[in-house]
């Protein structure tokens, strides 16, 4: 087990059930694209076509953003408010999905933005898991 | 002019209009309230009356993290994807107003609680004004 | 008085003295500096010189990330350890530096990156001259 | 290999040696130890003894976000200014030490604080690393 699922499962007030499943899925999903669009939206820096990736950057960039944020809200579980999670997580699935549609239309060219555009869609479905199992 | 308005402003798909005041407006909200936020976070730790703060805590620190993300992302030009900016805009108002909320209630007693709630209000309401601008 | 300097004051601990006004100070330049950078790194991205901007984009996206960071640690004043605080500072300084000199080198082509590395310059002074203070 | 180790494995500027191990493993920790602090700081604040953990929090919080920054700045490989690198790496091997510090004090009695310590640990010890092999 992930220390993140470790953690998660000594927080004071964790409960049991197919939520706490989805949640610390949720968490590791966020940090890890938070940290494979930072890589990426670099290496894109780093390529000799720069000029046609900077949308990728761009969308890299926020989606790192918003991952990072949405992992940390989702890893706090004092006095919850549902609508809070709820609209993170909207932006989160969002931003996943432009972030994974841009990379993989290069994924053939470069291995990162393939790589990334897998890293984006993990995270998206497991954000839509977590509002289903929060509905 | 602020730098953040300045540097707004002097980016090379810069556009005049509306859009354009609520923009450097809401960004400048964004990271004023997530300043505020983690000072308040913070104050009530070291509050005698901590153990009646800690929601107060919490909704403060996931606000902080939403603007922080929501200004990022905002000053962001480079081919931006309105769905996106729409639902951080959305999490960052939900953010703000769970905050503002629960500051109040302890604006009395605490004037930190008290200048936090009104950076939550402007910050909310930079987001909706920017939300309704791009409709 | 901004809210960042008045959200300082009322904070349970604080203290009077030459230590709070270049507290507040530097808090303020973190943020401002933060959202200068990012807005600066993306508005490279959109130059048509981008290609000669790649270390430019690079400098500002770690000095976003450290002036983000060193902000949010100065606004916390609750039993601060002044050994984490030195060193983020002694950060905050590297990177506001790298940044300064390389947005510099850009100046006169650029007005984003003359507004970017004015803000350097002042966030850099703002760390050192908080480090003189701590001494 | 982590999804991490591949997208740093696949940046166009990414060398071989033992620097590449130190890189990946560095950036890791850092952003498992992100994740940790941010629940274990929520954590503590659901403890019935939050009135004696607030130092813990505090810890946490800063640990956190130089976690998070350092990670991401490791994650980016273009035009690397190892001034900077070595700072910043300095700044998270004195949070995690401090974090990891105070987080031992309370790991008898809460667990989290015990996983806490344990990541704290591990990143110091692959900040140091990665120090080492950058000398």
């Amino acid at each position: 087990m992930s220390l993140a699922a470790q953690v998660l499962e000594t927080h004071p007030t964790a409960q049991g059930g197919p939520n706490r499943d989805a949640l610390a899925k949720c968490v590791e999903e966020c940090f890890t694209c938070a940290q494979v669009c930072t890589s990426c939206a670099d290496a894109c820096l780093s390529e000799p076509n720069i000029a046609e990736m900077t949308k990728c950057v761009r969308s890299a960039l926020d989606c790192a953003d918003i991952c990072d944020t949405t992992g940390r809200v989702l890893s706090r579980q004092t006095s919850t408010d549902t609508n809070v999670v709820r609209s993170v997580l909207e932006a989160c699935a969002a931003a996943c999905k432009a972030c994974g549609d841009e990379c993989e239309r290069h994924a053939t060219m470069h291995e990162h933005c393939r790589i990334c555009a897998e890293a984006c869609r993990r995270c998206e479905q497991a954000c839509r898991d977590l509002l289903a199992s929060l509905a």
